[in-house]
C-alpha cells in the first residue's frame, strides 16, 4: 500500500471529477486500484524476452489476486465478490497497466475459471474455484481448434461416453482438432476446460466442456496430452499461447462441467434443454463476459495510448509561430486536434456504454438468464462493442504513436507494445467481421418480431409513419432520450434530439434495407451467393446499431452526473462524439438524402470548431480518461 | 546462385505476365532477385533479439552487396551503377525480403552514401563511397535531432568554422541538439554525416553537411563523441538506431560536403547558391531519393502481406455452405474479398506509380537538378506518394493481419514483423502530415503561377470554362489521357474517362478552394489562427493530387502492356482502384454536387462487382504483385 496523496495531488479538480463521472457506479472499485497499485506492480518492460514476460505475468497476477484484485467475479463462497460487473471493471484497470498480464488474467480468472463457475456445478466450485483465484490452480480455456476458429459448433475434438468405464474419453481424431491459440497452455497451465463433441452411445449431442488435467502439479506432462508452444507472437508475450492434442485421455464422469447437461451416475444423457443448438448458444451465452473483457481492455489500452499522446502533444512544439517566433505545441495544430480530440470523445461515448454493459451483464447473471430477450440483447450488444472498440482501439493507438514522431516509435514511450498487444483483440473472442454479422443477424430476429410477416411494402409505409421506431429497443437511457426527443426540434447541428434523430435513422434504414434485401435472398436460385451480397451491408447495420447504443449510453451518463459543471463540458464532448460519428457516415446520409452537401460540410465545421474548443480543456479530458499519470511509463513525458 | 527453375515454374502463365507488366522498366533488376536471391539471403527469423537482428542485418547487407545487390545508385567509378532509378527498384526488392535489412541499407547505402555521393565532391566519392558500398565503411545520416524532427531548418548542431586552425569544429549546444533515431549509429557506425549550422565570423549561412568520424575502424570511442543506444523499438530491430552528441569536435575543413558551399582554402565562405534558404531546400532536394525508397518499401511489404493473406483466403475454410456441406474458402466471402481485392488493387495502381517516379528521379538526376519545375514536381510527388504508400501500408497489413485470424499473429506465419516494421515509415522521411501540407503548399505554388493575382472571382470563372485545367500538371502519361479523354464521353461507372474526370474534379476543386481559403487567411488578423483552420483542407488536397498522380500512372502502365489479355485484367483492376477511390470520397462527391446519392450506390455496387469478379483471377494478381513464394516464410502456407 503506497501512500497516495503525492500522485493524487497532481490532478486538476475538473480531471477528478471528470474521472468520477466517467468511472459511474465502478467508481470505487477503479479507485483502489489507483490509490493502492502502482507501475511497479502492473506496468512492464518492452524489453524482455518471452521467458521473462511470461514468468513475470503469472507473478503478478498471482501478486495481484493475493490483494483482492481481479478476482471479484468469483462466488463469494470461494472468496470471490459475486460481481461479474466488478470484474470486468477490473479487467479494465488491469489493462491500463499492462494487456499481457490483463489477458493472462482473462485467461486464468475469465475464461478458465468462468467456464468452471457458469458451466461447472457446487462440487466444481469448490474443488477448482479457490487455487483458481489465487493463481496456483492454472488452468486453459481449450476452445479454438486449428480447423475452426469462428465456426465453434463444427469443432472436432470428441468427448466420448465409456460406458463399461463409466469415464469419459477426450480425443483429437485429426490434426485440425489440435487445440490452438490457447492461453495458459505453453508454460503455465495444470488443466484444461475441453471444449468437444459429446458422444454418448454413438449420438453427438454436440459441443460440451470438460476439465482434463494437461500437466502434473509439478508442471510434468500428462500421459496422452501433447503441448506445443506456439512461441513468438504479434504481441502480449507474456501469455503462454499454445496448442493441445489429446491420445484417447480417460477423464471420470464428474469432470465433466455438466450445468446443462451430461452423462448421468446411470450412464444415460440428460439435459435440461432439449435441442442441441439451443443448449450450445446457452453454454456459450454463460460466457459472454469475455467479449465485454476485450471490448473494456482495447478500450483501456487506448485510454492510456491517448493519455501519452495527448500529455506529449501539449508540451512538444515544432516549428514558429511566424513573426512572433514562439515554437508552437503540437495540440495547437489543426490536424493534431483533429488526430487526438475526435478519439478522446469516444474513449468517454465508449466507457460510458462499457458501463452500461457491465450492469447489463450483472443484471442476467442475477436473473440466471431467465430473460431469453435481455440474455440475446446482451449478447447482440458485446459482439458489437467488442468488434467497435477493438477496431478503434487498433486504429487510435496507433494514430497516437505517430502522433508523437519518432519518439513514438521507442518502445521507451510505452506506446508500441501497447499497439501490439491490442492487435489481437479484433480477432480473439471473436473474429470482429463475424461478430458484426451476429449483430446483424439479431437485429434481423428483432425486426421480424416486430413486423412479422408484414408485406415489405406495408412495412416501409408502417415504418414511415412511426416516430422513434418501437423496433429500436430502447436502452435503460429511455426515460431521457424521450424527454430530450420530446422537448426541442431544432435541428441544428448541436442539437441533441438532431444527433439521436440522425443515428436511430442510420440504424432504422439500414437494418430495414438489410431485411428486405435478406428475405429477397433467401428465395434466389443461389441462396448463397445472394445472401453473401449483404455481407457488406450486414456489418454497416450492426454498426450504425451499436453506435446508437453508444450514444444512447453517453446521454444517460450525462444525466447521471450531477455537477453541472462537468455536465456541461461531458455535453461538448458527447457533441464532439455524435458529430464527428455524423461525419464518418456522411456519405450514407447523403446517398439517403437524409441531409445535402451544405449540411455536410456544416457538421464538418462543427466537428472542427469543437476541436478547437476542448483543445483548452485536453490535460482535464485526459485526466478523466482514468489512467493514473504514474502508469503511463513514458520516458517523453519525464 | 541457386537453381531456380523449380521455383519460378510454379507460377501461373498469367501471374508472370502480369509480374512482368507490373516490373515495367525495371523487370531486369527485379527478376535477378528473383532468379538469385533465396530466402535465406535476406528473410529474418522474428524471434531474434536485438544483437542478432542487429548482427544479421549488417552481414547480409555485406553479402548482397558483394553479389552487386543494391547498390546500383553508386557512380560507376566506385562500382556501382550510376542509377538511381535502378536502386529505387533494388530497394523494393529489399524490402520484400525483410524491412530491417533495407533500412540498414537504406541508411548505409542510400542516406549516408547518398549524402556523400550527392552532396559532396569527387575527393569525398573516391575517399568513403568504395567503403561505403562493401558495408565497410559504415556511415549515418546524423540529421533529425531530439528538439527538432520535422523543422529540419532549426537544427542546433553548429558547424563553426575556426579560422585560426583552419578546420571546423561540431558541437552540440543544448540537449535538443542531440542527434536521434539515427540508423547505424547504436552500434555499426565509424562516419556520420552530421547536419548543423555552419557558423563562419559569427555569421550563421544555414544548415550543412560534414563528415565526422564517430568510432575508430575497431569501434572504438573518439573524443568528444558520445553514442547511446535507442534499444527497443515498436519493430525494425535490425536497425541501431541510437543518439550523438558533440563536444567541441575538430574536423578538417576538407570533411565538409561543399558541393554548394563551405569555407575556402582562403578561409572565407562560399557558395553557388546566394539565398540561404535556397541552399537548404537544393541540398535537401538531392536526397529526394529517401523518400521515393521508403514508399516503395512499405509498398513492397504490403505486397507481401497481401500475399499471405490472399493465399491463406483461397485455401483456407470456414463454416458450411449451407444444404451442400462443402466448407467455404474465406476468399468466397464478399466481406473478405472487400478487404483484399481493392487493396490489390492498389497495389498494382501504386507499383505503376513509383515505377513513375523511380524514372522521374533519374531523369532529374541527369539533368543534375538544372530544369527547377521538375525538381519541385519530384518533390511533390514524393512527399504525396510516400505519405498515402506509407498510410495504405499500415492500413493495410493490419488488414492482412486481421484477415489470418489467430495465426495472423503468430509470428512465424510472417505478417506481425512486417506490420512492426513499416509503422515507422508513416514517421521517417518526413511526418506523412507535414509531407501532405508540403504538397499542398506546392499545389498552392502552382495554382498561384497559372492563375497569377487575378482576382478570385475571375479565376472561378476562368477555370469554370476551362476543360482539363491546365494548372493539373500533366504526368507524362498525357498523350494516354488526352486520348482517352477526347474519346468516349461515357458517364458509366466503368468508363475510364469519368474516372478520369471525377479525380481530377476532385483535385482541382480542392486545391482551388484551399487557394481561396489560403488567400483570405494571410488576410486575417490572427493569421497562425486562420492559416491552421486550413490544414485538414490542405491534407484534403495533397491527396486529391497524389491520387490523381497514382491514376495516370497506372493508365500509362496498362497503355505500355503489349498483351492485350493481360491489359484486359489490369483495366479491371484499374477500374476497382478508381472506383474504390471514388467510393473513398463519395462524401466529398455528393457534398459538391458532383454526383447524388443514387450515383453513389452504383459506384458501391460497381466496387462489389468487381471484387468478385477479380476474386476468379486472385491468384494470379497475387503471383503478378511479384513476391517470390518461397519469400513469404508463412507457416499456415507450407
Amino acid at each position: 500500500m503506497t501512500a497516495t496523496a503525492t500522485r493524487t495531488s497532481t490532478l486538476t479538480a475538473t480531471g477528478e471529477a471528470l474521472r468520477r463521472a466517467l468511472d459511474g457506479p465502478f467508481h470505487a472499485v477503479k479507485q483502489r486500484w489507483r490509490d493502492e497499485v502502482t507501475a511497479e506492480d502492473f506496468v512492464r518492460d518492452p524489453d524482455w524476452d518471452i521467458p521473462t514476460a511470461r514468468e513475470w505475468a503469472l507473478d503478478k497476477l498471482v501478486d495481484l489476486a493475493a490483494r483482492e484484485f481481479a478476482i471479484a467475479g468469483f462466488p463469494e463462497a470461494q472468496g470471490g465478490r459475486g460481481s461479474q460487473a466488478e470484474s470486468v471493471a477490473h479487467f479494465e484497470m488491469l489493462a491500463m497497466g499492462d494487456l499481457s498480464l490483463a489477458i493472462k488474467s482473462g485467461v486464468q480468472h475469465g475464461l478458465w475459471g468462468g467456464a468452471v463457475m457458469n458451466l461447472g456445478n457446487q462440487w466444481h466450485h469448490e474443488t477448482w474455484l479457490p487455487g483458481t483465484i489465487t493463481g496456483e490452480t492454472t488452468g486453459c480455456f481449450a476452445m479454438t481448434e486449428l480447423g475452426h476458429g469462428s465456426d465453434v459448433q463444427s469443432l472436432e475434438t470428441t468427448i466420448t461416453w465409456v460406458p463399461e468405464a463409466g469415464e469419459y474419453e477426450v480425443h483429437s481424431p485429426t490434426p485440425g482438432a489440435t487445440k490452438a491459440y490457447i492461453g495458459n497452455a505453453a508454460t503455465h497451465g495444470k488443466w484444461a476446460a475441453v471444449f468437444g463433441q459429446m458422444i454418448v452411445d454413438g449420438e453427438n449431442h454436440g459441443v460440451h466442456v470438460i476439465i482434463v488435467r494437461i500437466r502434473t502439479e509439478e508442471l510434468g506432462p500428462v500421459d496422452g496430452v501433447t503441448i506445443g508452444d506456439q512461441g513468438h507472437k504479434g504481441g502480449l508475450l507474456g501469455v503462454d499461447n499454445g496448442t493441445i492434442t489429446f491420445d484417447h485421455v480417460r477423464v471420470p464422469r464428474e469432470n465433466l462441467l455438466d450445468r446443462f447437461g451430461g452423462v448421468t451416475a446411470d450412464g444415460v444423457y440428460a439435459s435440461t434443454i432439449e435441442s442441441r443448438n439451443a443448449r450450445f448458444f446457452t453454454m456459450l451465452g454463460t460466457l459472454v463476459r469475455g467479449r465485454i473483457c476485450v471490448g473494456g481492455g482495447a478500450a483501456s489500452g487506448t485510454r492510456k495510448a491517448l493519455s501519452i499522446a495527448t500529455r506529449y502533444a501539449l508540451k512538444r512544439t515544432q516549428f514558429r509561430l511566424p513573426d512572433l517566433g514562439r515554437e508552437i505545441p503540437l495540440l495547437d495544430y489543426q490536424t493534431h486536434q483533429r488526430k487526438l480530440l475526435p478519439n478522446i470523445a469516444k474513449a468517454y461515448a465508449y466507457g460510458f456504454a462499457q458501463n452500461e454493459i457491465a450492469l447489463q451483464l450483472q443484471r442476467m447473471m442475477d436473473a440466471q438468464g431467465s430473460d431469453s430477450t435481455a440474455v440475446r440483447e446482451l449478447e447482440t450488444r458485446a459482439a458489437g462493442m467488442k468488434a467497435l472498440l477493438t477496431r478503434w482501439a487498433n486504429d487510435t493507438i496507433q494514430v497516437c504513436r505517430e502522433a508523437c514522431g519518432g519518439a513514438g516509435y521507442l518502445s521507451e514511450n510505452g506506446l508500441t507494445m501497447v499497439r501490439q498487444d491490442a492487435d489481437v483483440f479484433a480477432t480473439f473472442e471473436g473474429d470482429n467481421t463475424v461478430l458484426l454479422q451476429l449483430v446483424a443477424k439479431a437485429l434481423l430476429l428483432d425486426y421480424k418480431k416486430t413486423w412479422g410477416d408484414m408485406d415489405m411494402r406495408g412495412t416501409a409505409q408502417a415504418t414511415a409513419r412511426m416516430l422513434g421506431g418501437t423496433f429500436l429497443e430502447r436502452t435503460t437511457a429511455k426515460a431521457v432520450i424521450d424527454r430530450i426527443l420530446s422537448g426541442s426540434k431544432s435541428k441544428d447541428v448541436g442539437s441533441r434530439a438532431w444527433h439521436i434523430e440522425m443515428f436511430e435513422d442510420r440504424e432504422r434504414h439500414t437494418v430495414e434495407g438489410l431485411a428486405k434485401r435478406m428475405r429477397a435472398a433467401a428465395k434466389a436460385s443461389d441462396s448463397f451467393a445472394a445472401v453473401n451480397a449483404c455481407q457488406q451491408h450486414m456489418l454497416a447495420a450492426a454498426k450504425a446499431h451499436t453506435d446508437r447504443v453508444v450514444l444512447e449510453a453517453f446521454i444517460e451518463g450525462i444525466d447521471e452526473t450531477d455537477d453541472p459543471y462537468i455536465a456541461s463540458i461531458l455535453n461538448k464532448v458527447c457533441d464532439l462524439y455524435a458529430l464527428a460519428t455524423i461525419e464518418e457516415n456522411r456519405g450514407w446520409y447523403m446517398e439517403h438524402e437524409r441531409f445535402d452537401g451544405a449540411r455536410s460540410k456544416v457538421v464538418t465545421e462543427a466537428v472542427d470548431a469543437l476541436c478547437l474548443d476542448l483543445r483548452g480543456k485536453a490535460l482535464e479530458l485526459t485526466e478523466g480518461m482514468g489512467v493514473e499519470e504514474s502508469w503511463l511509463n513514458a520516458e517523453i513525458l519525464r
